[in-house]
């Protein structure tokens, strides 16, 4: 029996989670959760997992929590209750918590950094959703991870994939993800990509691309923010960064690849030119239940894949004019330090502002450049966390800041 | 360094694994050969390889072999010369040649099964080509290999994409193939078939199949025999029985699919419905490579598989009607004992009967399955090797008797 902490049990990773719970009761069990507003479905995963503690990043919520647990019938009322905190010690406690032996960490953005370097000097397994963390903080993460010998297990499906794939390596046999150290006998990754919801447009098309083209994602259930990420291929982009502090490996040797089906997760090829690849449907609970179970499988009843079904895997290059943002992050990337957080923190904040209809879709690549273009004579090499967060704070500001200037303004007459 | 011994050196196989060791001289070096007719080359393998011991199969050609390596000049010569041996106790002693480490197995058909077993029985790592060791021969192989702690490690590329996928399970780490228990956490395998020759033909322009059509495959550079054997998907079926002794796997678990493209290998489907594969060129040298070099990987430079280049990977149902000796294969794998035995001799029969034009294509599967139907009151569940030959050899001959009968034989004005 596993027991188990989610952080935003009830965003999508943390609901997938909690299904999962419910699926193997003799496997796993919740201790603990953190969430954020949505109080209703937080009292309903309480009374069925009963958790021990749980913890709300908004402390004024605190007390609606209590008075929502306490109107209960004594019948539908958990018991025990759980303990409440809040704030940023509430999340943390929650992320270190002693009776948990894997931590989740499902909350989006760099909010999920501190409690996830919580549990990560706590020396948890962490099974990680979080691409934050890495992306914008690999450089404070990766000496923490061998210090506290705290393992990174990736819940991105396409790490994940690749984390399946290396299963068989000399490598994989020391079970220490995330050391920063190369993998012998690992070439290349090709993570795929589903090219997002304008894997057919034209670039001229994308001019007039709304809010409502972007969030419509082809093959994947997934969050606004990272179904625009999908389109502009800047997730993509995220997950080379995430990737090369997972996996070791230089940014040369990481490549994608457009695959509109989905159905491989990504590749490996390994130095003898031989390549391993993770299919499945796409569903995030094989990931996340491959973090749980890990070194171990277990039996599920989940519709068996079905390529006769699916027929035709296609694959081509992605068209770099199409999708600036793959080399920006890649850019990013190789310029390390604080950039990759400069870059995160861009996107975030000029996603943000085009999900609020203030710029075009086309403006998102110009903004995240002109950040990072200004944070090149700032570059810190081997930051604190507090150079990370000082950067990520005014990344954002510098893309509101153009954002507000004319040419990006969206006409009150809209597109 | 590995020492080698290579059973088979002038076929393709063995062509191959020279080639192999020619590649990589710091990690291997072959010091025994066995091989048919082929003198020539087999003279400039031993002036190359410059081996200790050299078997023929047909003990009369070793005057001729002695005599070519005496009429080298003295700088061509090989220097030692090596020791000359003939017949089945030569092709035993090279097969279980105290000096090598690893036994590549590429003699092809029966005749492989006496030295493949003399080479279990010394205890050495194989790397299997010889199908027919597994299919006609499992009852008594799975006990010898118990028993000396031989491993089977598999030179077929569907075998060694399903090998290589497993490395990451417990099971692989236990580095013992073919003990014939099952494989915990294994599900399913599917074994990609081209489709071979046949792929597009309806099953009534089948009727019209020359050996010319046959022998043509789409993607892999065979010999005649296994080309034929992919056109009916015999080889497909074969390999199903081989995959059932080396996996431990009931065949209820293995699976066939149509993958024109022959880029995935095979795929193994895992208890929690994650599937991996395998990729790469069609090329045996790489499944040849991973005998050699397992447990560890070799840097190659061989071409990297480029999937964005191959652009589509189609996967469809095989059609039972189409190719019934898939449905023969899996139907003597269930019967078990000397039922495969049988099947696979009369395979090779009724190949051979088309080869020399004398039967119809279509005649093919009617012999193979006349030979199983009569065999049915005589199975034997645990043969003895002496059983296993003795079913061979009245297969053979059974097909060879029905062949000559009206309804198969072809006019002399042909098809």
């Amino acid at each position: 029996m596993k027991a188990i902490s989610v952080l935003g049990s009830t965003g999508s990773i943390g609901t997938q989670t909690l299904e999962i719970a419910e699926e193997f009761p003799n496997q796993f069990k919740v201790v603990a959760l953190t969430a954020g507003r949505n109080l209703p479905l937080l009292v309903k995963q309480i009374q069925k997992h009963t958790p021990e503690v749980v913890a709300l990043a908004d402390e004024s919520l605190l007390p609606e929590l209590q008075e929502r647990l306490n109107s209960l019938s004594k019948e539908n009322r958990p018991n025990p209750l759980p303990e409440l905190i809040g704030g940023t010690d509430g999340l943390n406690t929650v992320a270190s918590w002693d009776h948990a032996d894997v931590v989740v960490t499902g909350i989006v953005g760099c909010a999920g950094l501190l409690p996830t370097l919580a549990a990560i000097k706590s020396g948890k397994d962490l099974a990680l959703a979080n691409k934050e963390t890495l992306i914008a903080a690999g450089p404070v993460v990766i000496p923490e991870l061998k210090r506290s010998g705290s393992r990174l297990l990736p819940a991105d499906s396409e790490h994940s994939a690749i984390f399946q794939c290396l299963q068989g390596t000399p490598w994989a046999e020391n079970a220490r993800l995330s050391t920063g150290t190369p993998t012998p006998g690992l070439r290349h990754i090709q993570l795929t990509a589903s090219g997002g919801a304008f894997r057919d447009w034209s670039i001229e098309e994308l001019e007039k691309a709304s809010v409502k083209d972007a969030t419509s994602h082809p093959n994947w259930s997934m969050g606004k923010k990272i179904t625009v990420d999908s389109a502009t291929l800047m997730n993509k982009g995220l997950e080379v960064i995430e990737a090369h502090y997972l996996f070791g490996l230089d940014y040369d040797q990481i490549e994608i690849v457009i695959h509109p089906q989905s159905i491989i997760h990504s590749m490996v090829e390994l130095a003898d030119s031989s390549v391993l690849a993770q299919l499945g449907w796409p569903d995030m609970k094989l990931p996340i239940l491959y973090c749980l179970s890990w070194p171990n499988r277990l039996e599920t009843s989940w519709r068996r894949l079905n390529l006769t079904e699916v027929g035709n895997l296609t694959f081509k290059q992605p068209d770099t004019l199409k999708y600036p943002c793959m080399e920006l992050a890649y850019s990013a990337g190789r310029f390390g330090g604080t950039m990759p957080a400069v870059l995160n923190a861009a996107n975030e904040e000029a996603v943000a502002q085009f999900l609020q209809e203030k710029i075009h879709y086309l403006d998102i690549p110009k903004l995240i450049e002109h950040a990072c273009e200004k944070h090149k004579v700032d570059i810190k090499s081997s930051p604190s966390l507090n150079d990370v967060i000082a950067v990520d704070k005014w990344s954002r500001k510098e893309v509101k800041i153009q954002a507000k200037k004319s040419k990006y303004q969206i006409p009150l007459s809209g597109l």
